[in-house]
C-alpha cells in the first residue's frame, strides 16, 4: 500500500452489472436506500441543479483539491458509457469545477451525470444540455489546475464512501451508493418492496388508513398511546 | 396536568373559523404576518417543494421522534377536509418522513398541505400530485416506526408555536401561523392593509415615489439624513 | 471624512460605461470573473429568486440597519435607468425587505433588478413582473422604518466590495461586482476568452479529450500522475 | 385575546415552586431532560459564555425585536430574586442584546442567569461577574431602543416553549424547560433516576459491562445482531 | 488602475495613528463598535483562539487563495512592530493557514495578532506563545504554496472592508475595523461613551432601573407598552 | 458479501502497531495530516470537549442510528486498551450519545478517548474524569436504544473513512485518521518533517524571514509577483 492515494489513476475498475444498475434507476434513490436497510444515502445538501431527470449508472471516482479541477481532465478519459463521474474534494469547497465546457466532453464520453460534493456553475447551459449534475453548491468561481489528485480511487462524497465501479441512483430525492458486488441483490430487494405498491396506493386513496391496512393499532396501544377528548 | 405531553392523540380540536381561514388564505403569508404584528412566523429555512401553489388551513399538530415516522399515520386519522398536517420533531433532522403513500392517504383524508420541520421524499410524485408540502430538507432517507409521540398538542414548529386548530397560510414566501380565536380579527386587519394597495401599486407604477407617497422626507431629514453631491 | 457613512445620500456617483455594462451581462458572471482573475464574486448563497433572466446594469448601492427597510424609499429616488440596487445590512438578517409594491416603484424608476444580502418577499409577483432578484432568503417577514443608514456609500454585500456604479453581472451561477474603472477592460478580456470557446466545444463533443487539447499529459506526468491497472 | 402579544407587560406570573427549582438544579440538564420524556430542551447551539456555572430558576420571558433590546430594561424591572431572564427574538439576530451594565442591573434585581437566542458580548466582564449566560452568539455589535416588545408573554426561545413562571434547568450540556405545574413531579422523576446511578458507577468502573448490567444481551441477539470473527 | 489587485506587494502603507490605536484597544471593541455608529464589525463567527488577550494595531493585509498560504511569507516582511495582519481569502476556506511556524516568524517581525476569515492549526502551541489569533475555524490540513495572491490591497474580511494601515481592535467579542483617518475622532467618541458609565455601573448595582436612570418610562407608554397583571 | 453492513459485530480486528501509534500521537493532528499528503482529516467541526489533551489509539468503529445509542454498550464489549472508539451515524444527528456513565464504563476497558459525529453530554464530569472526547455538538438530549447497528465495520465519520484498527490521532487541531498498513510509514515520513523544526523556529525567531529561508523570491517574481511603492 503506497503511503497515500494521491496521485493516481487506476485505469481497470469493475463496475456494477449494467442490468442491476438500469433496474435499481427505475426505482428511485428512496426505494433503493430502503431497500439498502437505509445506508448508502449522500447528505441531503446534494441537490439537482434542475428537477425532474432522474438517472443511474457506475461510478467513475475523482479526488479533486479545493479550488483546482486538473482532475477533471483526467477523469474524463476515464469514463464509459453509462458511468456517472463523483467527485470528492479533499476539503470543504464550493468553487465551480465544472461547466458547459467539461459538460461537453463528459457527454461525449458517454458519461450520464455529475454527483460533486462542491459547487458548479453554467447550470443554464447544463439545464439545456440536459446533462443533469447533483452538486453542492452553485457559483460563478472557476478552478484552477495545479495539483494532482487521483482518480478511481475509494472517495468520501458528501458523507458517503463511493468505490469506483459502485452503482449510482440520483434523482429529486437525493443520491444513494449501491456497492457494485450487491447492486443486484438490492434491485431484487427493491422489487419486492414495490410489487405491491400499487395495492396500497390504492387503499390509501380509497380511505384506509395506513393505522388498519399496517395494522398498527396494537402495537400503538401497547406501547403506551393514549386517545383522549 | 401530565409529566409530558408524548403519547397523547387529542381528537377532540377547535378549529379557527372556515371563512376566516379561506379569507387568510387570499391575503398570503406576507400580509398575514404583517397583519400579526410581525409574529408568528416559521423560520424561512421552512420551503415549498414546488412552487405556485398557496394554502391555508386549520392545523392538526403531530409531534415525532428524529428519525421515526410512526406516529403520521395516527396523525391521519384526525385529519378533517380543510386540515394542514404541522409535524414537529423532538430533535434536529432531515429525514424523509413522508411520501407519495402517506400522501395518498393525507389527501383521501381531506388534508390540503403537510408543514413539516425535517425532509420529505418522492419530490416528483408529491408535485405530480398537488399535494403541497412546506420542509426543512428534501432526504431520500426514510424512516423507522418505534417510537409513540403525540397528535393534537401544543409544538414548537420551525421556532413558531402552534396550537391544534390554529389557521396556517403558507405560499412561497413562508408558512405563518394565526391562532384560531384571533383568526378572523387578523384577517380583517389584513383585509385593511390591502384596501389601498391597489392605489398605492398604480401611483408607484406612474414613478411617483415612495417618499413622497408615504411623506418620508421630513421624517427622514429629523432623524439627520443627509444629501450630498 | 466623517465619523462614518451613516445617514448620507450621496447624488452624483461615476456609472461604469454603459456599453462596457452591455458587453459584460453577455458574457455572464462566470466569465468575467474569470476575465477579472477570480475575484469581485459574491458569496454562493446568493441566489436568484427565479432562474433564466441573466441582468448586468450598474450600482446604486444602499446600507440598511437589520429588519430596518427605510432606506429602501430613499434609494428608489437615485435610481437612473439601468441601475441595479445593491443593498446591504449592518448585520446578518433574512427579513423580506422588499416586495412587489417596492418593485413596482423600483422598475418604474428604472431599476434592472435588485441585489441583497438578505431577504425579499411577494416571490411570485416578483416572478410574474419580471424583475429579478438575487437574495440570500425569501422570508415574509416584513421590517420597520426607524432608523437611517446611508445610499452610494461603498457597501460590502454578500463578502464583495461594491462602489457605487461598479458594474454588476447577475445571473443563475450568482452575482459579480466590476469596478467602474476597468469595465471596459474586463469586457475585453472577457471577448478574448471566449473568442475560440466555440471551437472548443465542437473538439470536445467530437470526442476530443481536454488532456490532448490543451496538452496536459506532460505537466501531469511531471507533477507525478501515475497510471495503474 | 388581543390580536397579538406585542406590546404587553404582565406583572403577576405564577413561578414554580422555589424548591423543586433548586431540587431541578442538583441534577443538571440532562438528568431533567431524561426525566422529562426528552422534551423541553433548547436547540443545543445554545452555548454557556463560559463553563462549570449550573443555574436553575424561574422564567421571566421578554420578546425583542432584531437590533433592538430597548425592553431589556423593561424586564429588568419585572425580575425577582432567584429568576432567570429568558429572551426570545422575533426573528434570527445575532448581535450583542447584553453586556455588563446590563447584567449589573439583573444581577442587583437577583436574577440568577440570562438565557437568550442571539448574542451577547463583554463576555469577559460577564465571566469576572459570574453572570452566567447562554446564547447563540457573541458579538460586539449593540443594538438600538426603538420598538417595543413584551415581557412576560410564552415566548419560543432556540425551539423549546417558554412560559413566564417555568423552571429552567442550564448547564454546560445544556437548557432545559420545565413547566411550572410539573416542576415537582419532574423533580421527583429525576431523582428516581438518579438513585442508583452511583451503583451503576461502580459496577462499570469494575468492568462489568452495560450488556450485562441492563440485560440487553437476549434483546440484541432478537433483533438480528450478529457475531462474527 | 490594473485589471485587478492580484499579485501585488504594497510596500508603503499609511498606518492608524499609534497612540489612537492603544487608546481604543483600551475600549474594547464593542465600545469602539458603538463609537463608530455601529459599523465595522466583522461576523461574529470570528473567535478567539484562546480568551483573555485583548489587542490593537494597525492593519497589513493579505488576500490568499483556498488552500494556499504562500503570501503568508510574503506578508511576513511587510510587518512593522505593532501591526495585526488580516488575512482574507478569495473563497470560503476552513483549511490551517497558520501555525506555530509562522506564528514565530510574525512575533518576531513585531506582530502583535493575526486575524484571518480562515482555519489556523497548532492552536496549543499558539496559545503558549501568547500569540492571539481571530479565526472562523481550527483545522489541521495544511495548504499548499503555489498561487500568488497580495499584500496590503483593500480586502474583505469576514464581511468588513479592511484597508492597510486601518486600525484594528479585537477581544472576546469580536474584531472591529476603525478606518485609520479616523482612528483619533472615534477613540474620542469612546471615551466620551465610557466617561459616566463608572457612575452608571453604581447606580444600577445599587438597584435604580435603567427605566428611570435612561428615563425610559414615557417613551415606553408612548410607543403602546401596556402593563397587565 | 451480505446486503449491508448492519447488525454485524466484528470481534477480531488486526489494529495498527502499538509504537507506531504512540509515535503518531507524539507529533499531532496537523504533522501527522501533512505527512499522510493531507488526507485523512475529518472535518473541522469535530471539536474537543475540553482543550489541551492530544491522544492516539486504534479505532474500534460503531455505526448508529440518530437518536438511537444502543450499540454503544455492544462496542464497550470489543474495547481494548489502547484503542479509541469512533461512533458514525447513519444521518445527521447532534443528540447527546454519551455520558459519564457510559465514560466510565469505556475507561474501565481501556478506552483512551471518543470520537463522534453527533452530541455528548456529561461534559463537566467527563473533563473531571480525563476522558476525552471530540464531537460535533453538545447536548443534553439523550437517547433510545431500540434499533440495531454494526460495530467494527468500515464507517464513515465526518467526512473521513475509517477502518476498524486504523490509528486516530486527535489533538486540538482535529482528528486525523491513519490506516493501519501504513501507520509507522507515516510516523516515519512524520519524524522526517519534524527533524529540522527546530532549527527552522530558531532562525525564523531570530527575525531570519520564510521568504528567504525557504527560498521563495524567485519563484514568487516568476509567478508575477510585483512589489510597488
Amino acid at each position: 500500500m503506497s503511503l497515500n492515494n494521491l496521485g493516481i489513476v487506476k485505469r481497470n475498475i469493475t463496475r456494477a452489472d449494467r442490468a442491476a444498475v438500469d433496474q435499481l434507476g427505475r426505482f428511485g434513490s428512496a426505494t433503493v436506500h430502503e431497500a439498502m436497510g437505509r445506508v448508502g444515502l449522500m447528505k441531503p445538501y446534494m441537490r439537482p441543479i434542475y428537477s425532474g431527470e432522474p438517472v443511474s449508472g457506475t461510478a467513475v471516482t475523482v479526488l479533486l483539491h479545493p479550488g483546482d479541477n486538473w482532475m477533471m481532465h483526467v477523469v474524463a478519459e476515464q469514463i464509459q458509457p453509462g458511468d456517472i463521474v463523483v467527485a470528492a474534494i479533499t476539503a470543504e469547497c464550493t468553487d465551480g469545477y465544472f461547466g458547459d465546457l467539461l459538460a461537453t466532453s463528459f457527454k461525449a464520453r458517454g458519461a450520464k451525470a455529475l454527483v460533486i460534493d462542491a459547487g458548479v456553475r453554467d447550470t443554464r447551459e447544463l439545464t439545456q444540455m440536459h446533462f443533469p449534475v447533483w452538486s453542492k453548491a452553485v457559483s460563478a468561481k472557476g478552478t484552477i489546475k495545479a495539483t494532482i489528485g487521483s482518480v478511481n480511487v475509494p472517495v468520501v462524497c458528501a458523507g458517503a464512501l463511493v468505490n469506483p465501479g459502485d452503482a449510482i441512483v440520483a434523482d429529486d430525492d437525493g443520491v444513494v451508493v449501491v456497492p457494485a458486488a450487491i447492486a443486484q441483490q438490492v434491485a431484487d430487494a427493491a422489487a419486492a418492496r414495490e410489487a405491491n405498491e400499487g395495492e396500497k396506493r390504492a387503499k390509501l386513496a380509497a380511505g384506509v388508513l395506513g393505522l388498519d391496512m399496517y395494522k398498527m393499532r396494537e402495537a400503538l396501544e401497547k406501547a403506551g398511546l393514549k386517545y383522549v377528548d
